[in-house]
């Protein structure tokens, strides 16, 4: 209830300061990453030339690093933004898409966050599994792995990389290594929409840029995209589906006040 | 008859097997391609680096390869990720975005073909002429030329080449170089929106990630986006226009049945 | 009233021409940028390889050189594209997105704006006052700039750079240095959307590609997109938000007529 009311007040902050997001994220879902980030009330912005990307990271309030188009000239420019992020303090959420299918997103993954140190990284239950250097099969970007014994994952991969864990799936966990908490909101309609994932961590960059709390900043971008995608998905009449939901989600974030995040919020410490 | 239960028996077969399709495009339509992809029933995955995309696409179940907004640096990637594909027996779907228009995409266009042996190549009568080496003016990237003899050039480039020609329009045509079929599902609609032939080669993508026989996978990519057009646009209110008919559009195909193929497809042999 | 009865006829033109508009543009707006072409009755093509950009600027009514997510390779490109249109007596419109957060895009606006000397700059105010060398603060790509002056403002940098400048804001401001206007169509919502800048350059580049007279040309794509967010926004329902916005506004534009631009326009000499 305590970590509810947190989050709760957290979207009024992120509406009162509206923090700047600089992103350096791939081209399939950047639009909608630019979209949420306005719906909850910050400031998005993209840039990725690496004459430009120290310059952007110094002056945002969170900077989020998405890996899902990676290439050698973008990658660079990941390194650089996030280090200089790092150096001026300012968090670094860091999303290894795909990490574990391809050789190159493997090692892309390890050396941004060995170069940026992260404060938040999420992913799925299968890239996060990959990340913990366990045993687990990838095909494409959507996770295929076994949920069970998360919590534990979580906990033990944030004590290591010493940062923030969080792992999205039918029921969300967030670890900072020693707090742990479970969400159950969410919908099954959110994987059936490609960019959920990506824009769950943007809006988890928009809360840490306006929010101190990391592990609570997490919690609540993941709460904020569950609960949307519910109402989303409530509203949904005959002949509708996934071309109207996503219309609907965008709605649903743009609308949300902290009064709904307390009612509809489910979150428990684990 | 025969040809539209195939068809409809293969939207069940997508959805049993939710087929990964690895695709290089561009990044003007990328997204509705992905979403494109989800609501028919498959999974979309887009990586373009050289150094990863031999390895993905050698996951895939099929590869669509679109040069909508290509580059040097893609272009190079598209040619190993379709030779891979080729030599792990993976169909290659090509989508030849405004051949003519520049020297660049003409000779490109020449090469991927060369060099990655598409399964299918889908494109609208422009395109398609050019291909032909037949005489036609493109301005642009959309279709200006005359459909008139439509059938026989689907037929003798599809022998020439040895695979399946889908040419898009108000009348779709379809050849394999022995088997050649009419499609007249779509509405005028389609062409009012960016991405609809993109889309369209995503879904034949699909389809033949999922099925053997590709003339059939081609043709049911087809009249999935030719029939979801007339749903969309059938549902359209006044003040309604190509905002909405997009937002439907992909609700049309996340929704469409295999019944639903077999009542509103009109196909038939030419 | 001379002037709306010359916007009013200018979307017929736009209609009946359908001109068609080349962008080299940045990846996070251009498939809302397509579609805002073809919503208005225009044609888009997008390419931005060095080896391609010239062949496809020379064949196009007009370009639109969009600077949000410049890279090197794309800077020359758009050199050369910009280069390529001013010799074939095509209109360049320009749009210095983010001109003053980085010294990259300050750099490269001054460079693109030497070099290809466009017929329109569109920016908000914080990017037109930075482009006219006066002092302001920058924060990522939203203008936080005052607006006081801004007539003098436009009308000082039209007649030194010897273009058309138009500042979207509250109240736009179009000057070519002799004649200046105000457009007071439009709405808030329109600022929570990302793209809508970039759209309505888009716009100005249509009717820029159809129509003689480049001041009227912008302040048409101006007035079509302020009086459809006007629109888009007073068909909102409860519950609805951004996600149904954007929707509305391509329905808005597509339905746009000259009749409705003639009733609703809000334009006045300065």
């Amino acid at each position: 209830m305590e970590m509810l009311k947190s989050i709760s007040e957290n979207l009024r902050t992120v509406k009162e300061k509206s923090p700047l997001v600089h992103h350096l994220t791939n081209y399939v879902t950047v639009n909608d990453c630019a979209n949420m980030v306005l719906a909850v009330g910050g400031s998005p912005v993209m840039a990725d030339d690496i004459g430009e990307v120290a310059e952007m990271a110094s002056l945002a309030s969170a900077l989020v690093i998405n890996m899902g188009t990676l290439n050698k000239r973008t990658i660079a420019s990941m390194i650089l933004a996030g280090q200089t992020a790092r150096e001026h303090g300012i968090p670094v959420i860091f999303d290894p898409v795909g990490i574990g299918a391809t050789t190159l997103r493997t090692d892309t993954a390890v050396k941004i966050i060995r170069e940026t140190q992260p404060a938040v990284i999420r992913g799925n239950m299968s890239e996060i599994k990959c990340l913990s250097g366990l045993n687990v099969q990838i095909k494409g970007v959507d996770s295929t792995a076994d949920e069970a014994g998360g919590e534990r994952i979580a906990q033990n991969l944030a004590q290591k990389q010493g940062c923030v864990i969080a792992i999205t799936g039918a029921t969300d966990i967030i670890s900072d290594g020693s707090r742990t908490c479970l969400i159950t909101n969410g919908d099954k309609m959110l994987s059936r929409v490609t960019g959920t994932g990506c824009m769950t961590t943007s809006l988890i960059g928009t809360y840490c840029g306006a929010t101190k709390d990391l592990f609570l900043g997490a919690a609540s971008g993941i709460m904020t995209m569950g609960l949307a995608g519910e109402i989303a998905c409530h509203s949904l009449k005959e002949a509708e589906g996934i071309g109207t939901f996503r219309v609907r989600l965008f709605d649903a974030v743009f609308n949300l006040s902290p009064e709904s995040l307390l009612r509809g919020g489910k979150i428990s410490l684990a």
